[in-house]
């Protein structure tokens, strides 16, 4: 409770956790007339004549927007825009502190998806880059997927991708410790959200290929009831035997398990039912799947969750600040699939043989390194 | 030519005017506790069982967006969204400076005004207040009207409104000096754009009567061609006699002379045949109607210009800051009438009896107290 009040007292002095600072004194006629009325226009002429322009005259230079509906908040749920927009302001200064990175929090007063996109694409002109944040899926993937087709400046769901290069870089590392190879491995990512989607589409790119999706209900085949259009696609590269069962059958020899689900939803029986050497993401927060202490009881060669106060903590903060980094030093019109790849790896590498180790398989959050060579990883695929 | 140089190379330079700078440090875990998960999910929770807390929690406290369609931008025109933007960072820099209210400056992909009315709408959840920036009329009109009868936060439109309380402020102060009332004033406004409209009504709401509005084809009058819904609203408060004619017809005899139209609109004859002691407010920027000598040389009193190389500048930005200042501060659900005229009124007060002069009818842009004096008297009217 000593939390609470003093979260709640500290976003009250606050007031918004990001304000919006002139770069430059205007306190004389001659400081106005350089950066307003008269000198102004000289920018917004050769703009007109020319757009590109407008990546070296104003914010979108080195500006994003962190747009959400508040739609899938944290583990709160649809909270609506106005409840969402604390994260949102504290995801934008973390895009600054980490990656030097310009982010203004926009909360969206709609859930529809045709609306959102269309009011993104009307904010395009301003902004450098779109970082989507916290909608709710399917319509996420929609959402994303249309804007990435429609506008020229990387649109980028950091809930997916973000995860999923974190979580990429982690496995990368659990099989340097475990010596198992990613096509002879057997993957089964509980929960098929926008985070178990896009890791799962993610860890196929990299090289894996035997990977099942389970949502609330089991595996995802084609006897699942209420399949949607998502899970359908990702039938057609995911548990290609198309076996029906439960997450306890889909687990049965598997290498690795990725949980974006709920707490409990895996058991000590079903790790001990898993192949040699289990390699254990579970990362519900603020309550994981298993707790790692009881993974490890029941075999797990190495475990990860979503907390901090825990080893190989998963935090997408490794990622998204470089990510945008590197796509606008690049002047990249999209974050490709290559380049998660990238940053994946390139984060990976950041854990020296030295100090890999079952409790560490990924740099720390606070790794002053993370966002460099995740842009560097990025530019390197422009 | 150096000065357009050195404009080009400090846009350059800042790369962007306004920058997103976080206000509390994210170095430590203890600091992502607090300002980021889990601790950002105790405001969160508040806003959503009572949306208002937002204002507490949350940069809606003080921030406004200035928005922009960029289809009238300075003297330059309709130059579109990216080559608008050096001027909407401009504008959220000084309310920065000089009223200390965060402003961020967001240029839309339409000049539909159905679409930007729905936008800004969208917006609203992240945003305390809404400046809308160069939007040309008579669009400009139904967009503002729409948002503040649709959103219960304030939206104002500078170029009518900032513009319409200084040359309020101008005029109250010229009174003062010719020892002219205003009911017994001939007014004539010159230009019948956004801003010649909102003077115009804002000088009928402080007490002038007789106020004849003119375009670029003469007096407005019920026989005018090309006559818009805005001009014929006009006309049940303006040229009550229905006089049809030129701007010279217009101004025979007449004691106030507002233009916002174009260099050369007025003449020294025109002047001459104006009533004693002319007041003569030449907009047009950068080039005036006519010059303040040539003005004064025809016999005027009072000569205002938009320059700042010249006495009396109309200056918007000894209004703007304050107007959202005040607003802001006080949590007002819009920017009414009174509240503009309390602030001209309060502008004007600024000069005092020993400062008032023929050439010193308005504050200085500068005038560090400009902006305080406007927010106490937008909050007095709430």
């Amino acid at each position: 409770m000593a939390d609470r009040e003093y979260a709640l007292q500290m976003h009250r002095e606050w007031a918004g956790k990001i304000s919006c600072e002139p770069k430059t004194k205007l306190s004389t006629r001659e400081d106005l007339a350089v950066a307003y009325t008269p000198g102004v226009a000289e920018p917004c002429k050769d703009i007109a004549a020319d757009p590109e322009l407008a990546y070296a005259y104003t914010l979108k230079a080195n500006t994003i927007a962190v747009v959400s509906d508040g739609s899938a908040v944290l583990g709160l749920g649809n909270i609506g825009p106005a409840a969402a927009m604390p994260v949102m302001e504290g995801k934008a200064a973390l895009f600054k502190e980490f990656g030097g990175v310009n982010a203004f929090p926009i909360c969206l007063d709609t859930q529809d998806a045709d609306r959102i996109v269309e009011t993104v694409k009307l904010l395009a002109p301003t902004f450098g880059g779109i970082n989507l944040e916290d909608i709710s899926a399917p319509r996420c993937f929609l959402i994303e997927e249309r804007l990435k087709a429609e506008l020229d400046i990387p649109v980028f769901h950091d809930d997916q991708h973000g995860t999923a290069i974190v979580v990429l870089c982690g496995v990368i590392n659990a099989l340097r410790i475990t010596g198992k190879r990613a096509p002879a491995c057997k993957v089964v990512v509980n929960g098929s959200g926008a985070a178990g989607i896009a890791i799962a589409k993610l860890l196929l790119l990299y090289g894996f290929t035997n990977v099942i999706l389970c949502d609330s209900k089991g595996i995802v085949s084609s006897k699942s009831e209420r399949l949607n259009d998502v899970k359908r696609e990702m039938l057609k590269v995911t548990n290609l035997d198309d076996q029906a069962g439960t997450l306890a059958d889909a687990l049965m020899g598997a290498d690795v398990f990725v949980g974006v689900s709920a707490p409990g939803a895996i058991t000590a029986e079903m790790i001990a039912a898993m192949a040699a050497d289990p390699i254990i993401f579970a990362l519900a927060n603020p309550i994981p799947e298993i707790y790692p202490a009881d993974a490890k009881a029941a075999g797990a060669r190495i475990a990860a969750t979503g907390r901090s106060d825990f080893p190989n903590q998963v935090n997408n903060v490794i990622a998204f600040p470089g990510i945008f980094k590197g796509a606008l030093e690049a002047r990249a019109s999209a974050i490709t699939d290559d380049m998660k790849l990238a940053a994946a790896r390139a984060l990976a590498d950041l854990v020296s043989d030295e100090e890999l180790c079952e409790d560490f398989i990924m740099p720390d959050p606070f790794d002053p390194r993370a966002a460099q060579v995740v842009a560097d990883a990025v530019r390197s695929c422009c």
